[in-house]
């Protein structure tokens, strides 16, 4: 399996494109980006569990209840969310691209980003789909990829090469991470694209199996956004015989699938809202799969820790707290945890109980900008990885400017 | 019911006195205080519910296990939490204590806050005992409110004086709050003093009852203590009938135990790390207790809505979307949210959806320091409210700082 160029264009029979169309002041930010394939393809997607969910899930829900789906049309800016005439815009966007397109309104995956409870126009998407869909290109991944940034500093995307029965496949996927013009909560939006030949009901299951241990163990501030959603469109150009049982097609499937989310999460993690820093960590010797996720992803949320890593501080007693606090049945007897990065590591907690360690070994092992932060439960066989990021002054900045 | 001067001392047969014996390098800074009851009381404690748990705790949850107590000691500036020797520790202070005071080590009740994991050594505080003890005052309440405080900006005490069958009661109570010379999730730590004459099982009850509703409610950074304690001694010089039963006097305890523990909730919540200003999370309407529960703790946990609180900014969004995760099952489209403080009250959502308001009102009323955040769930007849602060550069300065 290779990386490779090209994002959501890199799959056979998938095209791009990004505008600015006028939800954004900035005419500088491209705020609506479309992705399609040629032929219909199979789709799948998961939704925020946030009971505030944004109109456009709603409808892309709907639209995507047959498994298919030919285009994704997504606008930032405006999430769409809690207006009253949500539903509606959105249905209209899909209504506005398939009159553009020749395709059916059913076959959109529409999604909206940015502030909730502001009112969104048709008129701007309206007018900018000409231009949008007339530039659709094998190479327009990058100019989509900024039609969902929002508050991003960097473009995320990749793609990856491998094979199936002979045959060449490739998935690629763009991303927006957290943060917004209006920070809203809208922490994620992932758009998947692959060439590979697959039903839509494993693809669902691809796709629900592999976020459990990816996007669902990212977090930057601990707010489940109302507009999250992750999905995927498999056209199977690639001509590989259909993946349609778990057998060792889909486990490479998967395993390509899951280089491109876990190379996603921690593009999201570490350009988090106001990040320095790209928190990692990992549980291990969990007595089960579950226990490790709950104590990563309790470390990682802890904003105590998260403060502490800002300011480079080996406080280990604030990992043991946030495990403890988990609800995961461990025995903090047994719990250590050391620090790593590509500094080095150091042990800093055995039996739950701190040990002698430099500090100046510590300070320089974190200072770095990508930190793993490893937990061993001595439990049992399992474990769990779980991205974040640091909190810093640029995190209230952001998040405690006023809106206007 | 009336607040009254005093605090821990108010009651009949309280001392209190707080000292610096060492344990801080600041000799400016208290770090060791006392609080003694002339007769045996009747004792009741919670915990924090973290795994993770300070020694002091497990010695004081056996001291009192008969229900009994005659004195709290406390140490500021060290946890005593994730040492080898810690229970050793507890149970030299309680020793040392005995001897000075001619008391049973097993009727004191031991607590520390301060850093997790650093030795704490027995020495300053064994020499410093005799002064504490021999500093015993009935004015000494303000004293030993010091000598816990850790990075907490104001002492916290009230006392209220009330009356059960024609005799005067009191309850007095002192509190720290969040933050510490090196901080470390001790969040909280709450000792309540009363004359009334109450049953032991009684008194447990009434604490336990009562906290669910106020200690439970307040959140500053969502990390749950290690070395949590909400302890009340009770010693019946009051003179009243002993409450043994859910009479009309034990209702009017409650009352006036509320009084007292609402007072702290606020007072801890305002003076949170780095905190700016209170903010009150009150969610009515509900279909029961715990709904309205998880609803207005979420909205008060949701680290964006805190830094949004911290900008004036009415971003009622981050409300619902708060709202939407809290895991309580609430119909979003019946929800109404107003922001509100001296400056007057506004609505920013009705009925899910945004309303138009007044920008310039809604920043007036949010620039003030204690904000309301009013939720209304139009399901039932059920209420409840939590206590928080607002998210500031400060918060990440305190907690971002290399501990030496």
């Amino acid at each position: 399996m290779n990386i490779i160029e090209g994002g959501v264009c890199a799959a056979k029979g998938f095209s791009a494109s990004g505008i600015h169309c006028g939800i954004r002041k900035n005419k500088n930010k491209r705020d609506l980006a479309l992705i399609s394939s040629s032929v219909s393809a199979n789709a799948a997607a998961v939704y925020t569990t946030n009971l505030v969910k944004g109109a456009p899930l709603i409808v892309t829900k709907r639209n995507i209840s047959d498994g298919k789906a030919r285009a994704i049309i997504c606008n930032s800016g405006n999430a769409n969310t809690c207006n009253a005439d949500g539903e509606e815009i959105a249905e209209k966007m899909c209504c506005e691209l398939s009159n553009a397109m020749g395709i059916r309104a059913e076959d959109v995956i529409v999604a909206s980003t940015g502030v909730i409870g502001q009112p969104l126009s048709i008129e701007p998407i309206k007018n900018g789909i000409p231009s949008l869909v007339a530039s659709l290109s094998d190479n327009g991944s990058g100019l989509a990829a900024e039609g969902i940034m929002t508050t991003d500093t960097v473009v995320k995307e990749i793609a990856v090469e491998f094979e199936i029965g002979g045959k060449t496949c490739r998935i690629g996927g763009i991303a927006k991470g957290s943060g917004m013009i209006h920070p809203n909560m809208a922490t994620m939006l992932v758009f998947i694209t692959t060439d590979a030949s697959i039903s839509s009901q494993m693809l669902s299951k691809a796709l629900r199996t592999d976020i459990a241990s990816t996007f669902n163990m990212v977090s930057v501030d601990g707010d489940t956004s109302t507009n999250d959603m992750v999905c995927v469109m498999a056209n199977g150009l690639a001509g590989n015989e259909e993946i349609a049982s778990e057998s060792e097609d889909y486990k490479t499937f998967m395993k390509a699938l899951n280089t491109v989310t876990v190379y996603l999460c921690r593009k999201i993690a570490s350009d988090g809202e106001g990040a320095t820093k790209l928190l990692e960590c990992r549980a291990t010797g969990a007595q089960d799969v579950l226990t490790a996720r709950k104590v990563a992803k309790s470390v990682i949320c802890s904003s105590l820790l998260k403060a502490a890593m800002f300011g480079s501080d080996a406080n280990w007693g604030r990992v043991l707290c946030a495990i403890g606090y988990s609800g995961a049945d461990v025995d903090i007897s047994s719990v250590g945890v050391s620090f790593a990065s590509k500094k080095g590591s150091i042990e800093v907690c055995k039996n739950g109980a701190g040990v002698e360690f430099s500090e100046e070994k510590a300070k320089e092992i974190l200072l770095e900008d990508e930190i793993e932060i490893l937990v061993t439960l001595g439990d049992g066989q399992y474990e769990a990885t779980a991205w974040g990021c640091d909190l810093t002054f640029d995190y209230v900045k952001i998040n405690g400017d006023y809106r206007t």
